[in-house]
């Protein structure tokens, strides 16, 4: 099976990007409510929820791990790596990729939680690839409540968006990448207020497209994946009701989430 | 020692009060910032949690426990006292007391994160005091991440406010129980909005006096806590610079946090 985590709901973005574009192939996701979020602790303590995550997604048959969480993948990634045998994909690394691409002016923005803007993941990746890229950061602790709480339409939420995009704004990116899981269900209020010639790569699609990629590259995998006729799963450590109807706007259907212990 | 424990900083208003309150006694404080908010978090997961941090308050020497935390208090404190043999007291009951003391119409209002709001607590607090009073409650989940974000002067906090509080003032209360410990760094701005002539009510003041009322009652519990020689000790599950900062914030002056295993 295909291994998903996140901290919470939000990775539930990239499963369903890999739903669509990746059919077929069962998928495991395991969903951390009861110690979201990750974003705003320490890389120690995010380092070992990952490691019993990761766990718990082997111990369910996942054959390939998909790091949905920006703030674990910006942390754990390279831990994971070196602690775990089965290949290892994260959240993070297709956008950069992506977005050093697009980028005609070499100006990109990146917008995560704290813990991810912290880390400087994107940026590093970013100029990895392309040392000419000038990436400018802009941290937004706020946008994952908003988003948890449906918020999606309020003025207040229009507002906070502006206030962290206008640094981003005034730098003349043509490029934003979407650094959290939760953030592409905001990225129609995101779009007319970064200006609508600003490209937004959304990491959720991005790293399902390597996955892709990936998986057409990698055919003993691939073939172990396609055997398995399985139905997809989905387990929280902790499951309310904002987190229930979340899960279900996100698929646009009803998701059974299966809790298990904290 | 007074063992004081809370899902994270904010209950640091507790032990503050407590400090002034009950000037001479050892404190000893866990915050579990680890697996902070649990406002959000179902009622099994609180319990749980609870458990381990009053585990832990005992056995680095506690001989009375607070529950700092308005969600816990809401939904633990049974699950607590019947638990332990040690004295368990919570930040609710007092300030139900006070409501239900201070009122003069008998319309009092309760702001607090969702859990607390769902348990009704403070409702049934206040009408078993006094059956004749309303009680109007209002979740308000966005000001714990607003506080933690130093967000305290901001328009946006203030709009949100104004869209929390709206409800309550049409209701016409006379008296607000401020149902959350981060909620009193925002009494400034919640006064105006909510109307001057409504009393607001601290909950983590009324603990701290109602301790000192306990204290005063129990003389062999008493004794034994100023016969301590101890200095106060403040325990996290995990540390961030935001934390740190609204801990010397809520103090003014800087308190050393020790971090323990999460």
């Amino acid at each position: 099976m295909i291994g998903i985590f996140d901290s919470g709901v939000g990775g539930m973005t990239v499963a369903r990007a890999i739903e669509h574009i990746c059919p077929g192939y069962p998928l495991i996701y395991f969903g951390d409510i009861a110690r979201t979020p990750y974003g705003s602790k320490s890389p120690e303590t995010i380092i070992e929820y990952s490691k019993r995550n990761t766990d718990f997604l082997l111990n369910h048959g996942a054959t390939v791990i998909v790091i949905a969480c920006n703030s674990a993948a910006s942390t754990a990634s390279d831990a994971l790596r070196s602690h775990y045998t089965v290949p290892v994909l994260d959240v993070i690394t297709p956008a950069t990729r992506k977005a050093a691409a697009v980028t005609r002016n070499k100006r990109i923005g990146v917008i995560g939680t704290r813990a991810t803007v912290r880390s400087k993941v994107y940026t590093k990746g970013i100029q990895a690839i392309n040392a000419d890229c000038t990436v400018i950061s802009q941290a937004c602790p706020l946008l994952v409540p908003l988003v948890e709480e449906g918020w999606l339409n309020k003025r207040e939420t229009k507002m906070i968006l502006r206030r962290y995009l206008h640094p981003l704004k005034r730098r003349q990116i043509d490029t934003l990448v979407l650094g959290c899981t939760h953030y592409p269900l905001l990225s129609t209020l995101i779009q007319p207020r970064i200006g609508k010639r600003v490209q937004l790569i959304d990491s959720s699609v991005e790293v399902a497209r390597y996955l892709k990629e990936f998986l057409d590259n990698t055919p003993d995998i691939n073939n172990k994946l396609l055997k398995q006729k399985m139905d997809s799963r989905f387990f929280v450590s902790d499951s309310t009701a904002p987190v229930r109807q979340l899960a279900d706007r996100i698929f646009g259907r009803t998701i059974h989430l299966e809790k298990v212990d904290a």
